[in-house]
């Protein structure tokens, strides 16, 4: 089953706000076996909604449309909607006891303005959002009742939501994805994430070679590169039950471990912060971290993840020298001798950070993330990282082009990487 | 002039990835002066490609796309490109230079995968691609030697980028929004934001009626609420020379200043870190932070920044009590009596910082972000904020609801308006 997402929104299409909304719908959508074929942003235009809403309905069984719902002038959706589908506004009784109860609630007076947003076509069912003033419509786009609306004579259905978030992420939950398993015939899609580290995508690609010839059709294998790093996603989808795919896309995994299982170093997680995270606790182990060119990201990117608390102790930022001698316990003579950016120097920081704050574990950064600083012995991008462990100390030098935030990035990573490598033996 | 963004990715149709992308291309566009009039996200999948491609064209006199030029089976943007101008490929010689030259500078071998890249389709223009190993290519999308696209007389240009967002934004930014401005007629535009923290957009907007009331067509004003702040854009647009904006727009500000200046707290900045940058840079202070619930957000924003080591010092994350009490300096009595989370707690942290890493000022927080770690007194989204300052330490605290992200990202622009505020005397 196929589906299309049309966003509605001028404040989407000038770049003032992040469609969210977008992911969280394709997200939701894949998860119940339903394959979102393209989302489409457009203005608070009836054209453009018109154009759109045909073609989507044109090309998937589905289409979920957001914004364009609320009660001021440039809100013309239900408007556009009701033409398209050669209906009337009435005043829907359900939705109008809705949204008197939530001013009640909220003790503010209800306008005409207000009073008016209960209004919906006629030839749609309306989903009442109990989180909103704004009336969620589901409309049968195949029916001959909608004689503007001309696609195949499978049932399709076109679902308005209001733009907003959590209005929406509730109305999809809880309402839309139970009628629409109701109401059609879904596949299935399974997908499983292999973070993999150490290698380029074009090297793991040639890896891989055997492998993606070996894919049925169903089976995708996409590279996601990400900061020095690189996402590998298996997506395999079908019209008959989970089961079969799940089996199917170990299958897969296994192969692809065996052919790069050394740059494996995370599975079903989504970012190197979630594997460290879960590693740590799983191994009921603690860490803490002294950075200097990284900047506080290793801590904010795992202290960001929920009961970061039960494993992180803390982290030290040693932005210059004298933070890196007093705080971390870096000695002077090994900075004067080999200056911040050094094996010395990290290795130092790693062991600090572990000994002044009593973890397990601790990794530290330092280097040059530009974009000045640089010098013949450390031009930008130079950075060193250790892992300090309760047996040793690991250190090692890399060297990135590109921006101050991607050098950060990929260092965070690294960093993450070797802990990883060293936590869990391999 | 019209403008059309098409993403390709199946990532982004699977929510996997939130497309930032097309928000960063959204607003650099429109900052230009060109209308986005639509974003279309799509698989990789060369019917969707030419679909979108013809249609976008047909609608807009720039097209923009990214992704699908990687390495790997699954990009096929530039073969599909290629067969619809009815082209061919051909290995371009500074494409080649320049993959070699990143391959030497990474130290890695490069194969013929990578050596593939560097072809491109006979008709376009290559644009290089410094930051990485996929070109990027310019094709005009009217000239009669393209056959298979249909679009109209006037000049249009389709440019194919890659999707790897800091290559992109290189290319969007370095080199397509000069090519733009010199192949196409651009209106002018001129843009000011303004900061604005401690009063809610509703309070605001009360505030700025008669301000909104007396602009002109021509000038607009946008509120962009962000995490515990909102950020203010006024956008003026015109034909002709934008000295006379400039004007116009300085006069608006002026205005919203007399009528809300006590809450702008940034101006001609993008986030409150820059505002914290600048001011600390232009009066030679230094600064420090202990976190704890913000967990290194704080420093990681500062330090993103190019030049933070002119004035950042550094930062402890002390993610439990042992190292705010080793390592901050907080008396271990006063965690016993007062908890974690407490002002005479978050006092001792600021005032520690600023201590023990001798800088003029200092911030902390200390928190609850939760979801969990919640009590009576100190519920979820519970966080005290300090800074410490040469004279004396001003303390807060506030109560946020939302998830644990955006507790997060609003403690740390709250206690970034409190250390400009103190910084500025205002």
């Amino acid at each position: 089953m196929k589906a299309s997402i049309i966003n509605i929104g001028d404040e989407l299409l000038i770049g003032q706000v992040v469609n969210t909304n977008a992911t969280y719908m394709s997200r939701a959508l894949t998860m119940s076996g339903i394959a979102v074929v393209e989302v489409c942003t457009i203005g608070d235009s009836s054209e453009a909604i018109e154009a759109s809403v045909h073609r989507c309905l044109e090309q998937s069984d589905l289409v979920l449309m957001t914004g364009g719902l609320g009660p001021t002038k440039d809100d013309i959706t239900k408007e556009t909607l009701c033409r398209m589908f050669g209906s009337e506004l009435y005043e829907n009784a359900e939705a109008l006891a809705n949204i008197e109860r939530i001013f009640a609630q909220r003790g503010f007076p209800m306008t005409e303005t207000n009073r008016r947003q209960a209004w919906v076509p006629r030839c749609c069912e309306m989903i009442n959002n109990d989180l909103g003033t704004a009336p969620c419509m589901w409309f049968n786009a195949t029916t001959p009742t909608h004689p503007n609306i001309q696609t195949s004579k499978s049932p399709k259905a076109l679902v308005s939501l209001p733009g907003v978030p959590f209005e929406m992420e509730y109305l999809i939950d809880k309402k839309i994805l139970p009628l629409v398993r109701e109401r059609f015939q879904l596949g299935s899609i399974v997908c499983k994430n292999l973070l993999v580290q150490g290698i380029g995508e074009s090297f793991l690609s040639d890896r891989l070679e055997a492998v993606e010839a070996s894919l049925p059709p169903h089976i995708k294998l996409a590279y996601l590169p990400q900061a020095g790093m690189i996402k590998l996603r298996i997506t395999a989808t079908s019209d008959t039950a989970s089961d079969v795919l799940q089996n199917e896309v170990k299958i897969v995994s296994e192969k692809i471990r065996s052919a790069a299982g050394e740059f494996i170093v995370g599975e079903d997680h989504e970012c190197l912060a979630e594997v460290v995270a879960s590693l740590m606790r799983e191994k009921r182990l603690t860490l803490s971290a002294a950075e200097s060119c990284t900047g506080g990201q290793i801590a904010a990117q795992l202290t960001v993840l929920a009961g970061a608390s039960e494993y992180f102790k803390g982290g030290i930022v040693s932005y210059c020298n004298e933070v890196k001698a007093d705080i971390v316990g870096v000695e002077q003579s090994t900075l004067d001798r080999h200056s911040a950016v050094s094996e010395a120097t990290v290795r130092e920081m790693a062991e600090g950070a572990r000994y002044r704050m009593k973890s397990d574990y601790a990794v530290a950064t330092t280097g040059v993330a530009g974009p000045t600083g640089g010098s013949d012995l450390n031009p930008v991008g130079t950075v060193w990282m250790a892992v300090a462990t309760p047996e040793q100390t690991v250190t090692k030098k890399m060297r990135y082009n590109g921006r101050r935030q991607q050098v950060i990035d990929r260092a965070v990573n690294e960093v993450f990487a070797m802990l990883i490598r060293e936590v869990s033996g391999q």
